[in-house]
């Protein structure tokens, strides 16, 4: 049994409607005279790098821009980038504005700002000996996470292959959330990264207690703590009542405003605790059918809830709490599976799919998924119950 | 109306039971040789100092111990433990281990270390230019909430005034809590340090919005926000659960662990969003009786809550329900008056005093006292309520 647990934080969070105004005084906390902001076409074409440079703009230090962080960057990408920035005689604050991929190329080229080298030196876990170069993140969508996380996802450009760099070091000093930059999301957009926060918010609330993940010496995400789970069940709460209004009146400010700080909490616990079954499942089949990350992980979430219930119904009657359902005189079990229902309705209401085959996986896909999905032990292990290759591969027929 | 909120918040939490075995990894991530132990004689008497120097002989680092860290620690005290410090090569990690006091010296210490000057120089707010030196807080005491807070208290030896240094950079990298650590407090001391955690979970919780804190820039102390109520409601619950336990049964680790983790819950939480009118009138009765600063806190709680009761009904019926009171069928005035009730409850069950009188004050040091908290702009501000000296001091009559 686990005796302690770690609770990993970014030092600060700015959060409101304008709230890039601050990005001045947060740059001189940093005595930063040559800053490196990181973003992608999108964010150009929106108009949202214009909104923020001329925030910067009325300020007294250098700020180059690189434009072309692309979905999960290639490593190639993030040389290229750290390259560019030596046009500067210095780098000392890195701006990351933009969805979790800009977030996350910042994130590495922060790394090799510090430290150099190559970043594959520092694939998998605890490979960064001390602090990254000092990064300001500031998310466009309201899902991720990312902007007080400490992973990045990039592709080895050798492999083809989706590689995570995990490290608490990777945090974001600041985390800059301003809920206007997301207005004109669009409403799939808005869906698919918001129904992942729930899946972050609802796998870090019910993943395995801390004491009981079996693992030996320090590990990334640690199981649910006490933190973990009041910030957890805060974003369960927000999310649910915000999603479909954000999703179906996309300049209601104040259901932006909510879903962002749903997924700020989220991202706080999910990156101590971890994920569970349904970001396992995840993976593989990212890698069969073209959906957005948030897509699979909200489809699969209620039936991974059900899959869980039976040793995890306590905390599932909390969720359905935090769902508004009238719990009074109902079983944990009964509560339990309102909760489940309720995440139905809201892939529904969202417009979200709610079955395999209707993003494109079949029958035979099934078994090389569950195979997959199980080997992913760092996340895995989190399941509150441990999964089986057979009742995984039952679940997942289920939600073919 | 002030539009966006922040939080600031300790980097790394350790927590549990023999969670000081993980100060060689700590120490580890800091890359430290030289390390300054800062404590004081209570603690090298209990054996808790020898424990804690058990487990980092066992590494290859040097470590000095300044064991003689008082009560509200005067400027020179710093001044000496800083020049102490100088008999090592460097200063590369500061431990602090005790109550608050030495834990706030230890601040004051790394910001020398870091910095340089007297701390004079620092007195107020933001006069920090940036971080201080690696500082590992480890709190003996489950109350102050120091090991998460930007605050430290000093004696200016000059005016023989209290005064305090407030800066974000003041908050220890980590905090690191063992409950066993607290197992040996008599239950006086537990029962005070105990009710002011209390008393800053349930000020932060009922502190005035952000939005309307009346304050221009940026200040520390900013009013209720989302992530300081998430963590004050549960820092509630589990004091209100586990306080009397604790007092009475020293030994029950449980409880000491579950008030570890409600005191640091309520140190973020209040690090943030500020505490209020309880505090502010603490100070002054402070500086006219003996008693500790949690007696005068916990005693002045409910008389807040009830004159703060019309203003904050919807939060104060919340802390209702945390305190597990049954609140179906109470209005939420009704519900205010009850979490009122539990706190009362609360002081008689773990022997503390419920009226000024109790305490020394007289009828005749109420205006003194009432004026002077007034006076205390950071905090007053937040209270909910805007107080008036009219309504405070009768407020103070009726405590008495
Ligand atoms: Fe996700
Ligand atoms: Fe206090």
């Amino acid at each position: 049994m686990r005796q302690s647990w770690e609770f990993f934080s970014t030092e600060r969070v700015v959060f409101g409607p304008g709230a890039i105004h601050k990005l001045n005084s947060i740059l001189k906390r940093f005595n930063a005279k040559n800053v490196l902001l990181i973003t992608d076409q999108g964010i150009v074409k929106s108009g949202i790098l214009d909104r923020v440079l001329h925030v910067l703009n009325e300020s007294d230090y250098q700020v180059i821009v690189y434009d072309q962080a692309v979905p999960e960057p290639p490593v190639t990408s993030a040389l290229e980038c750290y390259e560019f920035a030596k046009r500067q005689p210095s780098t000392d604050a890195i701006i990351g504005l933009g969805g979790g991929s800009s977030i996350d190329l910042a994130k590495i080229v922060a790394l090799l700002t510090a430290h150099g080298g190559h970043p594959k030196d520092y694939f998998g876990e605890n490979a960064i000996p001390c602090p990254i170069a000092p990064l300001i993140a500031i998310p466009t969508t309201a899902g991720t996470g990312s902007e007080v996380t400490s992973i990045a996802v990039v592709t080895d450009t050798d492999t083809n292959m989706k590689v995570g760099i995990s490290n608490n070091y990777l945090r974001p000093a600041v985390a800059l959330l301003d809920p206007e930059l997301t207005l004109k999301l669009p409403p799939y957009v808005t869906a698919c990264s918001g129904i992942d926060a729930l899946a972050h918010a609802i796998e870090a609330y019910t993943a395995k207690n801390y004491k009981y993940i079996e693992a030996e010496g320090e590990i990334l995400f640690q199981g649910a703590n006490p933190v973990s789970d009041a910030l957890a069940l805060q974003a369960i709460e927000l999310i649910h009542q915000n999603l479909t209004i954000a999703v179906h009146q996309g300049s209601n400010l104040e259901a932006r405003s909510n879903m962002m700080l749903g997924s700020l909490l989220a991202g706080m616990a999910f990156s101590n605790a971890g994920t569970a079954a349904a970001h396992a499942l995840a993976y593989p089949i990212g890698g069969l059918v073209k959906s957005p990350h948030g897509e699979v992980t909200g489809l699969l979430l209620p039936y991974v809830m059900q899959y869980n219930a039976s040793v995890e119904a306590g905390k599932m009657s909390k969720i359905a709490k935090a769902f508004q359902v009238n719990t009074a005189g109902l079983s944990d079990a009964e509560a339990a599976q309102s909760a489940v229902n309720e995440v139905f309705k809201l892939l529904e209401q969202t417009g979200l799919p709610t079955k395999l085959s209707a993003i494109g996986i079949t029958k035979e896909h099934i078994p090389e998924i569950a195979e997959k999905a199980l080997t992913i032990e760092r996340i895995i292990r989190n399941n509150p119950r441990v999964p089986k290759l057979n009742s995984f591969m039952e679940m997942l027929y289920q939600a073919l």
